[in-house]
């Protein structure tokens, strides 16, 4: 007898009438007064439970079946029949119901068939998945995961894991974590009275990366067209729903390509990781349009179809200044939009996604390429209604001489970045990238609004590692 | 006029007599008497150098193409026409050479077109992906990569990105890189006078994973079928070709599953990759043939056509005892397999790859389900001729009395492991799963014997992170 998954039984492949083997956990039994169970089963493949029907003549049905509750695990060999019941078109009649494991405490268990507010379901991430709403977020997560390797790989990027641990911290001001093997009980120290990082794992300070970008364009400026996609770490002390200590990066590095060309990048990119999402994982969608946010889908659909629109920065500040908007921030040339500012622009005044393009200068990173009028940079933010920012990037700095000067200006240290400082002298070309937090654009997908709830094991201050 | 990939055009993508536009580095050049340079030139898209052909006419011919040097990049507009050399079917006939990016001071450039050391090519890992070797490299872990996700993805698995942070040491006894963001130079103390890692940035003391395992079973008892593939870490100070501080794992976990499910996932799991590598990249892989490991192509195929071999690791020892074979360590019930013992078994005895299975109980960890024997651990450990040892799993203690009983056995704190304990008290499973470090899988695709030369940055002891 063959073993499927709820997914392949409600999703037609087994035929009417077969026998088949189903595994997974009790979400609810309801007891017929005529002498039968029903027991919704899950097994986390889809959405849909699977509804079993156990009969009372079944040999344990007194014993065992008529005690199953949420979260008991069990094997189920029946029948596939055609489901009178509303909500499903087929159902299994059970020829046998293996009770595997049981719940200890069933009053106690924490993942009840009833709401839980998303606090209370944090403390308990290792049974989180076993709701609708973390098994619909972590389906969608890897829907969207893999739509991003499938973007790439179609088009012909390689995927490179750039180093986690680095000596390097790209944005130059990023908060850090170390990672090291020193004694704290027992540091060794130089003749200064210095921590000796020498003694240190690997002979050096060393951190936790923010960014895979400086590392990536090295790879860039050999292989054309690549990306990272892992984790990255920021040790920033805000316990806010948009901030993570760990969180996955999305980073493509082109050569040969410049502002626009990376604009165009990025619209292709959400469009078909939105498509196949859509696609893949439409009941886990329609959930969330239904619990979540009512705009879930559509807004998604929206953004596929519509045109982007691009501006420049002086463009932005100046609609900003025009719009008669009572905003909080000022918004006026060298500052940095907010995103009541960005929500502005691509929900009131575009009704589409904006790409923002070419920067103050002053208030973006030393590796960003200065523009011919000296003031601004070739950098770019897509800016997405309901959200704002989802994506920034730029063309990179690939002049030795100005890239040079920069990282003067910037004080960043020239030995620890020769390396980078090295490309560009060796057949440099213009080259772009942009960087897209998945979590952040998870929470877009999904509409939830907590970052903390489409990550597998919540990590920020307050929520201890798992 | 269109832009081309090297593999578009070297593929016949691109109809001869086609205007195109290249853009690369260039590989060599050479100037033929009769009046014309032949550049080689690379993009990274495929292993082989795409020949231009540019006349004495072209305007900048005499100052810039006849100075062109290894490393220097361009853009070539010309056209397609079938080329009369050897060893490539089309070259382009170039209608205009545009310098893009010039080597500074050639002589000294690091990555000539010549035979360099592997050792010296660590020192400039930003640049070696423009060498032959980690070019095939770089597109080889990209497929491999491709591979690992469209073999579980088609499955059924869904990819969970487990803590890179954590407070908890899968193995028990692993060497661990602490990630703090508390200030060196100024340690808050207990009352005691110990760290009061109460102050650190997580409340906790903290670790980089040396594992998802843990984590992911929880995810595997809710959604059936997972996997993690991500960067894990170990502090071991061992300066070997086989020891990464930083390296990638694969780890899928079933459940309803024992050994022999999991024996068989390890089985399908290596053929699907090593077809799909093979497949994709033939080029890449008949380089390494020529230059790295004749048999780096055969053993391939050989694996995917041959059945794996099971045996219990008390048959194992017994074979290895009677081989008459000269064997530096013992092998005999209770100790661990060396690679010599691993490699006789699958290359001598069996001619095939091998799983080993069911451990003796003491060498292996708390996790590992005891049999009914009570005296061996549902383990395996999958041998590849070759190379040995190349994946390792178990089926997962799912008792709760058994797993608290070995856990105190082996001194686990209790609270640390209390959500994982948890697991066994609602809805428990027989589950498995198993473990593959991929840098050690594309030592053995690539036939490149030291770890450091398949990731993209050498990370270990005296190669200090980028």
């Amino acid at each position: 007898m063959q073993t499927a998954s709820i997914k392949q039984v409600l999703g037609g492949e087994i035929a009417v009438g077969s026998e088949v083997t189903v595994q997974g956990w009790v979400r609810t039994r309801r007891d017929s007064k005529a002498g039968f169970s029903f027991i919704h089963l899950n097994d986390g493949s889809t959405f849909g439970n699977l509804q079993l029907v156990a009969d009372k003549d079944l040999p344990n049905y007194d014993d065992e079946i008529r005690h199953l509750t949420s979260g008991c695990s069990l094997t189920c060999r029946g029948k596939v029949v055609e489901s009178k019941g509303r909500g499903q078109s087929v159902e299994i009649q059970a020829g046998t119901v293996e009770v595997v494991g049981w719940v200890e405490d069933p009053d106690t268990y924490p993942v009840q068939p009833k709401k839980h507010s998303f606090e209370f379901l944090r403390t308990v991430a290792h049974l989180r998945p076993r709701t609708n709403t973390f098994g619909a977020v972590t389906r969608v997560r890897h829907a969207a995961a893999r739509a991003i390797h499938e973007f790439f790989d179609e088009q012909g990027y390689y995927w490179i894991n750039t180093p986690i641990i680095t000596s390097s911290d790209a944005e130059g001001a990023g908060q850090l974590f170390r990672v090291s093997t020193l004694d704290l009980m027992n540091l060794p120290r130089t003749d200064e009275g210095k921590i000796d990082f020498r003694e240190d794992f690997f002979g050096r300070e060393a951190f936790l990366t923010v960014s895979g970008q400086l590392n990536v364009e090295a790879y860039c400026l050999a292989m054309s067209k690549v990306y990272t996609f892992g984790p990255t770490f920021r040790a920033e002390n805000s316990n806010t729903a948009r901030h993570l200590a760990e969180f996955w990066m999305v980073e493509p590095e082109i050569a040969f390509a410049d502002l626009n060309d990376l604009a165009r990048l990025a619209e292709d990119f959400l469009k078909f990781v939105f498509t196949r999402v859509l696609d893949r994982c439409s009941e886990d969608m329609e959930f969330f349009a239904e619990r979540i946010n009512p705009e879930a889908i559509e807004r998604l659909r929206k953004l596929i179809e519509t045109d982007f629109v691009r501006m420049d920065y002086r463009e932005a500040v100046s609609i900003l200044a025009d719009s008669g908007e009572n905003f909080e921030y000022p918004a006026e040339w060298g500052l940095d939009l907010q995103t009541e500012h960005e929500r502005y622009l691509t929900e009131k005044h575009c009704k589409a996604p904006v790409v923002v393009m070419n920067y103050p200068d002053e208030i973006k990173a030393f590796y960003m390429r200065l523009n011919d009028d000296g003031k601004t940079a070739a950098a770019l933010d897509v800016l997405a209604p309901g959200i704002g920012e989802i994506i920034g990037g730029s063309q990179r700095e690939e002049r030795l001489d100005v890239l040079k000067r920069r990282m003067a200006e910037h004080g960043l240290d020239a030995e620890t970045y020769s390396w980078y400082v090295d490309l560009r002298r060796y057949g440099t070309v213009p080259h772009a990238g942009f960087g897209l937090g998945f979590e952040r654009l998870l929470n877009y997908i999904t509409g939830l609004t907590n970052i903390r709830d489409v990550i597998p094991y919540p990590r920020t201050p307050g929520h201890a590692p798992f």
